[in-house]
């Protein structure tokens, strides 16, 4: 059945008769995170969760020691898809993002399933594509696409959905981290960053750092194996995926943990700098305020370092030092001996 | 990060370049199922997935024979919520859609999550009255929200998903109708189906009437507790959940038992009967080609009907026969002695 509803807003219309007198606030004055809260003070949490609240996944335990691990994460073309990007690659992201999540809590996913939203005029062909991209993304991380659904939608929605299985005390959940921790990540930021400049801004790049940095963007990867390493290793005491960008993730760390960070060795990627440099930007802007890029941020207990540091060379990755985790609850960056605060700035829906 | 995208369709520009000749056509033309089918072509299965692609539900297996079932629904304000349904009743919606598929399954869901699409201005009040809708969808079925995210879109998106879990071969799937199975269902059909006449083709009811039927739509329930009641009962060879209406459920279970359906003792819900008498309509025709009614339609085994009887009677269900699974394919309503064929009609997105 196709609800053939007028275009105008007809409980706009019954809403007074139903509940009285209404705010007038509208989500978009009011951002992502406030209305996220808002909504879980009206929820019963699951008694025994694995994962609390606010973290990057959600989980039921499994009452053998796993847990069931899950993420929902919604792509809308006309605002999260970047110009230039193909329906292959924008349903590949959609897997990856979801996949990202569940890899930055040492968590395998093992399935997707993408629930779309299409436009009555989307191509067959485009879809197929997308179809295409699903298998692509599950499969380059080891796992499968195993179903979905589609619906009608004026615009094209993909929502995906991740799932994998962990014990439930390895998962890496986002307030573990401890003063004295050191803070660390899975690579150097500021590719995407860049290349949103390149892709929205109107600034220029040349030709082989362009192809690279559009790489970043259209083609990321999901660092699961990564993840699981860390999680095997029992190093890390807490972790985030930074997909909202590293100072939105650093602040959503701190959050959860009641820690603060000192980042007293940040670099940018080379691509960052080297783009900065001709520019005349500060790289390091580049790094924290993107967004879109998927590492894995992370604390280690102190003495943990070597262990942790091993287990992600085991799968051909290095660990990148970004400082340590503080009492005093502020987030800094350490610059020529400085002390300069980190905005709580980068991706966030409703606000930008 | 909010990307300004431009509302033409850059990638419509640079298709050919990327493809070279594509076919025009678009999935209004062809359809959900041809579409999912097209998409399902793509994807390698997951090895020794405990259901099969075209099932209600999805699952990975937890290797100590239970499965984690999984699914996933989208609501999309201006195609799938009939006129004068609040934000609440809407949200809970999602939940009941989504709790349903995993109901029919014999699964009960423990956890719902929701992904929002939101445009700005959205009223928050309303996304409370969301945030409501889903808590009491979940805890009316017994289960928790666990969790979601919120996105921009230009407009409102609730995408579900239900998990829970079960002992692998409880699961009651879609493949299991055999030849001489008695066809049944957890109720009576047509209340819907009556109910949009009412609201979306002006049709007239007395005031009673409309009142129980309006509930029909706007707060719908899942059948959990029943669906949980067969599986352990063992009784039912094959389920499916009548969400897409009662004919095209039929078609599907059809499809996938590759058995044939002859509905002789087939009637249509009490209110619907009324109406149909006061319009001058058929009955049947209500009952059959409606949608968006979540009961389950099950078979049952030769000489399982009292077992499957008493299991429902003892969580407060009284079965309905319908009439049963033939080897000749073709679904049948045997009406005054005369066969009628059952079209494949109701429910389909893009279609319609």
């Amino acid at each position: 059945m196709f609800f053939q509803a007028p275009r105008v807003n007809i409980f706009a219309l019954i809403r007074p008769m139903l509940y009285g007198e209404q705010s007038l606030t509208t989500v978009g004055e009011i951002g992502e995170r406030a209305l996220i809260e808002l909504m879980l003070r009206r929820l019963t949490p699951m008694p025994g969760m694995p994962v609390p609240f606010w973290d990057d996944v959600m989980a039921i335990g499994l009452a053998d020691g796993r847990a069931a691990v899950i993420n929902t994460d919604m792509l809308v073309w006309e605002t999260d898809i970047p110009p230039g990007m193909t329906p292959y690659q924008a349903a590949r992201k959609a897997v990856v993002m979801n996949f990202s999540d569940l890899g930055a809590k040492g968590v395998r996913p093992q399935a997707f399933l993408a629930s779309l939203g299409l436009p009555r005029d989307t191509l067959v062909d485009d879809v197929e594509e997308m179809a295409r991209g699903f298998e692509a993304g599950a499969r380059e991380h080891g796992g499968y696409v195993i179903g979905g659904d589609t619906n009608e939608a004026s615009e094209i929605i993909i929502s995906g959905v991740a799932i994998g299985v962990a014990l439930q005390d390895r998962i890496i959940r986002r307030d573990g981290s401890r003063p004295g921790d050191v803070l660390a990540a899975t690579g150097l930021f500021g590719d995407t960053a860049t290349t949103f400049k390149i892709l929205l801004e109107g600034y220029e790049a040349p030709e082989g750092l362009r192809d690279s940095l559009l790489a970043s963007v259209y083609m990321p990867r999901a660092r699961v194996e990564e993840g699981v390493a860390l999680s095997s290793s029992g190093s890390a005491t807490a972790s985030i995926d930074s997909s909202d960008g590293l100072a939105i993730s650093l602040h959503d760390l701190q959050r959860s943990s009641g820690v603060g960070f000192r980042l007293e060795s940040l670099d940018a990627s080379p691509a960052a700098r080297e783009f900065a440099e001709l520019n005349d930007l500060d790289p390091l802007d580049l790094a924290l305020y993107g967004g879109e890029e998927y590492e894995i941020i992370f604390t280690v207990r102190p003495g943990g370092l070597d262990l942790a540091q091993e287990s992600l060379m085991a799968v051909g990755c290095e660990l990148v030092e970004l400082g340590v985790a503080t009492s005093d609850r502020k987030i800094v960056l350490v610059e020529d001996g400085e002390e300069k605060p980190v905005r709580k700035e980068g991706w966030e829906h409703f606000r930008i």
